[in-house]
């Protein structure tokens, strides 16, 4: 399918996201000093395509993927009637998206989206987030990551980090287990003109909250690289990343809107660990680092305090 | 929740599928020769509960389940206006649900469902289902599966076999991967008596199809217990585990409606294999083994022949 005719932001924002992601892969290389990015290019039948790159076995990063994506066409079905788009609309949709699974259980999974969203009847929105699931929460690490989220968000307004903030918990947030996915931080989706700032200045929010990116995730991966583990720790890690795969399948929108637009399926599970365990049942022992990690899986934990 | 009145089948369904739980469980646990499962009963605040039964680590079943559940109560948001049901109506489901994971990634993972389901408007069907995962398919397995299940089914009709194959091939189907999850087996949905059968008559098919669990899969274990494998076999199976965990989370009927129905989400989720692993964009070699089953995982071959 040819691309329809969108607003100028389209390949503006396109453009912005292509180019973040060079500089976050680039970061992220020279952080973990070993592993590469490999990258495929992809076209989608129906409209689009885009770069994804994807790391595995490095120093510090065992697996993930900073993908970049560009598609148009017909709406899928389930969005119709939501986010007052019409069926018959034509979609363009643009972004970023980030997961990287670290090797040591000592590091922290780390999740960033940011995208722009156009339709042919002339509604545009961003939306994004950035979330931390720490196999064992550390509580600087915590505060480090909600302060530098909440310094990003302050520029625009100081409404927006705790909007954002309980956004994120709720959004991050796996019912069945009832336990948020990791420590939060912050969401936000369908940014539009009629809310508080013009298509720019919601452009300039989320490249602020992209470019935070890798300098953040690169100094918790610097402060926690010498900590010691053994298999106790790796069982736990991979236990937690079970409940990772539970939330991406179940309740992620974004995967379920790739697999729903038919697209480029390795690109859309590069999120899902190299490995996860499910044990029948598993209860942290009492008093354990494992049991203090379960206990602050809840909403409403102020971090950057 | 107390529960409602409902017809004697409940009961009398309900206590078949118990006692299928014990007969099922002793087979396998002989057959095994060490594991053992352990019990755990638990009970639904909305109404009933279940009976939780977990083997880990036996000689040769890695992780498994068979549960009992009867339960009851106000119909979930997800069905009202399915089924011809109206969301005032009250539900009664009683049945037993069985995933086995192997140690061995020469034998394969198998499945049962049987259900039982009333609504309180007066509407009563039966479903079910059996099909076997092979890590590695094995034609000589594959045949004998599906007579073994053709000769339960032309027992009541030889509509059934092919009816109930085709239906198999279709719902145990990962889309997004465009596969079948194994290499199917029968599956039937809303079996009520408006269709071929008495209720009785029904009940009688699924009673076959049970009591056929038990036999059909501690032959194909006892047939491939001896074979070798190494961890070239290993990596493959946990692969192939990373589908099942997909098609489970993703799609499986039993585990929307367990998640959505408040049901017990460990005895949903034991169907989870005790390892998963992902790899980005994983090709099986030319040649291989493993190529060789990727190519069976198709709809419409016609194993039993």
């Amino acid at each position: 399918m040819k691309r329809p005719e969108f607003s100028s932001m389209c390949a503006q924002s396109s453009d912005w996201f292509m180019n973040l992601q060079n500089q976050i892969c680039t970061a992220l290389e020279n952080a973990d000093g070993a592993g590469k990015f490999k990258e495929d290019r992809w076209t989608r039948e129906e409209g689009g395509g885009g770069k994804t790159r994807v790391i595995q076995n490095g120093n510090m990063l065992e697996k993930g993927g900073v993908n970049f994506s560009e598609v148009w066409g017909k709406l899928p079905a389930f969005m119709a009637g939501r986010e007052s788009v019409s069926n018959t609309d034509l979609f363009y949709a643009t972004g970023i998206s980030i997961v990287l699974h670290p090797k040591s259980p000592m590091q922290p999974i780390i999740h960033m989206n940011t995208r722009y969203f156009e339709t042919s009847s002339g509604k545009h929105w961003f939306g994004g987030g950035i979330d931390l699931t720490p196999h064992y929460i550390n509580h600087d690490n915590a505060r480090f990551f909600h302060t530098e989220l909440k310094k990003v968000c302050d520029q625009f307004s100081t409404a927006y980090y705790p909007k954002f903030k309980n956004w994120a918990d709720d959004y991050f947030f796996i019912p069945h287990r009832n336990e948020t996915r990791g420590i939060g931080g912050i969401f936000f989706d369908n940014l539009s003109e009629t809310t508080e700032y013009s298509k720019l200045e919601r452009f300039n929010f989320v490249q602020a909250v992209g470019s935070a990116f890798a300098p953040i995730y690169v100094s918790i991966l610097e402060k926690n690289k010498s900590l010691a583990f053994g298999s106790r720790e790796e069982q736990w890690q991979k236990l937690r990343r079970g409940r990772y795969v539970e939330f991406n399948l179940v309740y992620d929108k974004g995967t379920r809107f790739g697999l729903e637009t038919n697209g480029r399926i390795e690109s859309i599970l590069m999120s899902l660990p190299p490995q996860a365990n499910w044990e029948y049942a598993h209860v942290p022992e009492a008093g354990s680092a494992e049991q203090a990690t379960q206990s602050l899986l809840v909403k409403g934990i102020d971090w950057a305090r």
